[in-house]
């Protein structure tokens, strides 16, 4: 064990054989399993519950048929479709699924010509069954590159039925979008290996929500996902590594329908699976969705949308004119990258207060217990209070001689913050914020911050009337925090709210109402994306952004908190 | 070795160990392997080279694409959706197959953003090269109960690049329709058997094209198959019971298109396989083909189509009234279920002259070699000159007393003609025509006959202007003598003409001008289904049908040799 192996873990982690990867050596070929340790249940806001019509995109039919006869000798896909558009006459072209006509003439005589039927898009028999139908169910899923979220709706009433979510398990192939097309590149296979891993994800996800609703999966007829660019490449087996550098080009971009089966989810086998359109470049179907939700394109203000994910994404705009891009924030506010870094799970310290006189800080935890690791919202508090104690400077860098028993040096110019204790954590190691989790917070509120600015710049304003966070973390980040550290251009404080998974949101809404899929190919188009990189203006803005406060003094600041 | 089968196996055969099934007795579970010993080359006539235009469901186009910048960062399906519009304003809804969009990135970088595309339709891009595509193919298919005929055509051309055919391996599961339908319902995954055996039959068909004509599989984007109902079915995957008993009713009727690969075939993977549409009950694709090749709709004289295979069709009226039926004909004319029949090809009897003064046969042998056999245009003469040389009454029962060396007593009351003597056939056995196949013959002209005499009595109509025969066999058959044994409704001779193989023509016109495929649904909607087995007068007319001269004495027709 090294030196720095016996400074970074605690005793109780040496004792139990917990080692530093970055300081073993490799002597010959070993196997690396990279492990989630991470599986408690994730805190995910749901999203306001904004009222959804439900128009949706598979409807269910009971009919009833004259059984044939000598005279009357229509075929039973004919008579089946007879049928139908005498329930229903907008009906008109009529198609049937080839596995469904594989099985309807015995479906048709044991139910006596008495069926239950699936209809697509108002043209695809994708379902015919002798028992009444149990119901017909929808999913719709928020594909983030590091969590996953699904909730469950019934589409004959638009009723939400559950919702779950988990971690992205390709994690484990790449932090962040980038390091995942690097995966489909250098590994041999590595395409099918990302795309199957998100299939497996899904398929669980979904087998989660049926069994807790109590409903079958054959039952459920449509699925909807929404992701950014990569992810939705990687699941339909798409190669993403135009995506991945200039021009940034993705294979399509237009809104997707392909058969369950075909894209590899078991739920009913002609089931559809809907992706909503890409934006362009990484900014994908889930920002369309974050649209659709909280609704920029129809208003007369100016409303800056953030999505803080790992890739996060900015709209700014009205309804006429609506520009987007993408920032590379990376996972470190989702918990990641962080040394003592974890998701929003029981154990997480979720807010941090942090006495100007002692320094000392106090912690509130998820679940009430023991602190063992710092979320998202946590790191936001903990460097703003970090900042207002003045053991960080503006630029990031800890003063060494600010005098507080929490502050201890590291090395000849570094320091970190112990945030909790040995004893504090109830002897699991210390919690500390290191200089490299500073930084890290720096780089991805300086791309944030250089996004928004970049945007406002081309349309001409100073600042935004509101800005919107949408994404599990803007709910529940102090939002005073944020803007104190300068996460977001300056606004008075109760212009900012948290709009929740709003990409989540979104997704349900194309799944309930097919009309909402017209007016998300319509946002597709409205948008003007923006590539922030190739402003001459961004070197400098990113840079002023990565400092606390964007640029402008310490002193002048203070006042805002 | 029983006493039977010392008579009607040849010491030769019973040699080589041949024995009869129908006299060994089973004592133990055995397996039964079916062989089908016949496989030289069908000869199969072309049919009339009708003038085809050349208007294809595939076609090819080079685009030529600007690569991405940053300022033109439309998506690659974008990218090459508008170049094709460029080249062709009609292409205007496109969509792309998902295994092409897969392939999409690469292969527009690859071909330095200049490619070759394949779309179906106008609509679906169903390939994309970075090499110029050799060519686009396509093959159509007469899919026959017994029989499989395919060629393989240039579709930027219309060009014939190759025929082949080969028979139905299906026949090991049964010899007609019915009894493959029983199949289905008999044996534990039946369909399937019977399914995969045909995919089969014409995967290596095409594959035989293909290397004959020294092109790709790959290159072949579209597949034309026109069969009765029961065998599109069977193809398909459809369960056919439902066809084969009152009300007679199909799965499907309409005209369908189905992936290449989801069909089971491998040609290019987007390609696509055509069904043209079926009439009713048995009458299917096949005849709509023969219809599109022999024209009846356009006509204004009333002419009566036979197509005759182991499931007759028939066709009567014209332009202002078709009417269709099918007839149960049985393989016998195919040379099955004869004693000694065979199909046409080398070492087959396929014509026959009777001496009136001695009963001396002389026989017209294909390949000019020692016969081995006798198939379906042999047999038509043969018992059209025992009919005349008095060893046959009307009633088709021999005339035992007739006096003549080539007729053998057989038990108390019937008789056989030996058409080729062990000496003569080189001493494979003789050669001989039985009472069974006797009736075998008279059946099946029974049931042509009685179709089309009901089809006459719907329409009114005392015989038809002209009768077309469709089908191999009707190229092959001497019309004097089909016309002498009551095969068709009394019409001069001169009024009767051979099409060839329409199915299989019709088939290809289908193939190269997708016009054809409307004009095919207009005649499967136009055409009205007769079910002959509803009709009151069936039994009787059935039954003078099955007489030799239908049901007129055996004298007063004499004049008509």
């Amino acid at each position: 064990m090294t030196r720095k192996e016996q400074r970074y873990i605690s005793s109780e982690k040496q004792r139990e054989g917990f080692r530093l990867a970055c300081q073993t050596k490799i002597h010959a070929d070993m196997t690396v399993e990279v492990q989630n340790t991470d599986s408690g249940g994730v805190i995910m806001e749901s999203g306001r519950s904004s009222p959804v019509s439900c128009r949706p995109n598979v409807r269910q039919y009971e009919v009833e048929l004259a059984p044939p006869t000598l005279e009357d000798f229509r075929d039973d896909c004919q008579r089946l479709f007879d049928g139908l558009r005498e329930r229903d006459a907008a009906l008109k072209e009529l198609e049937i699924d080839h596995a469904v006509l594989k099985k309807l003439p015995g479906t048709l005589r044991k139910g006596k010509w008495h069926v239950s039927v699936a209809v697509l898009g108002g043209k695809t028999v994708v379902d015919v069954r002798a028992e009444p139908l149990e119901g017909v169910y929808g999913v719709s899923i928020d594909l983030g590159t590091t969590t996953l979220a699904a909730s469950l709706s019934d589409l004959q009433n638009g009723r939400l039925l559950g919702r779950t979510s988990r971690m992205n398990t390709q994690i484990r192939y790449g932090d962040d979008v980038l390091s995942r097309v690097s995966y489909t590149m250098t590994q041999e296979d590595g395409l099918s290996v990302l795309s199957d891993a998100i299939r497996k994800d899904i398929q669980e996800m979904m087998k989660e929500l049926a069994q807790d609703a109590g409903i079958s999966l054959q039952d459920i007829f449509e699925v909807v996902i929404v992701g950014n660019t990569v992810m939705e490449h990687i699941f339909l087996g798409l190669d993403p590594q135009y995506i991945g550098k200039a021009p940034f080009i993705s294979v399509l971009r237009k809104a997707v329908d392909i058969r369950a089966d075909l894209a590899g989810l078991s739920i009913a086998p002609s089931g559809n699976v809907h992706f909503l359109p890409i934006e362009a470049g990484f900014v994908g179907a889930d920002n369309v969705a974050v649209i659709l939700a909280v609704r920029p394109h129809v208003q007369d203000k100016n409303v800056l949308v953030i999505d803080i994910g790992t890739n996060g994404e900015i709209v700014l705009g009205n309804r006429n004119r609506l520009l987007s891009t993408s920032c590379a924030t990376g996972p470190a506010l989702e918990g990641a990258q962080i040394l003592c870094g974890m998701r929003a799970a029981p154990g997480a310290i979720e807010k941090v207060k942090i006495d100007p006189a002692t320094g000392m800080p106090e912690c509130r935890v998820i679940g009430n217990m023991k602190p063992k690791g710092i979320c998202g919202s946590g790191i936001i508090d903990v460097i703003a209070e970090m900042l207002r104690a003045g053991i960080l400077r503006s630029d990031g860098s800890f003063d060494r001689d600010v005098g507080f028993s929490r502050v201890r040096q590291v090395g000849p110019r570094s320091a970190e913050y112990i945030l909790a204790s040995s004893e504090e954590t109830g002897g699991c190691g210390e919690i500390v914020i290191t200089q490299k989790d500073v930084r890290a917070v720096q780089l991805a509120k300086g791309a944030i911050y250089a996004g928004a600015r970049i945007l406002m710049g081309k349309l001409g304003i100073e600042a935004p009337e509101r800005i919107v966070l949408a994404g599990a973390f803007g709910s529940y980040i102090d939002v005073r925090n944020a803007l104190y550290i300068g996460m977001f251009p300056e606004v008075p404080v109760h212009a900012i709210e948290s709009a929740g998974n709003a990409a989540g949101e979104g997704a349900r809404m194309a799944l309930l109402d097919k009309e909402c899929r017209m007016e998300a190919q319509e946002i597709a188009r409205h948008v003007e994306f923006v590539e922030v990189a190739n402003e001459s203006s961004f070197q400098r803005i990113f840079f002023d952004g990565m400092m606390f406060h964007n640029g402008k003094s310490y002193k002048d600041k203070r006042s805002i908190s």
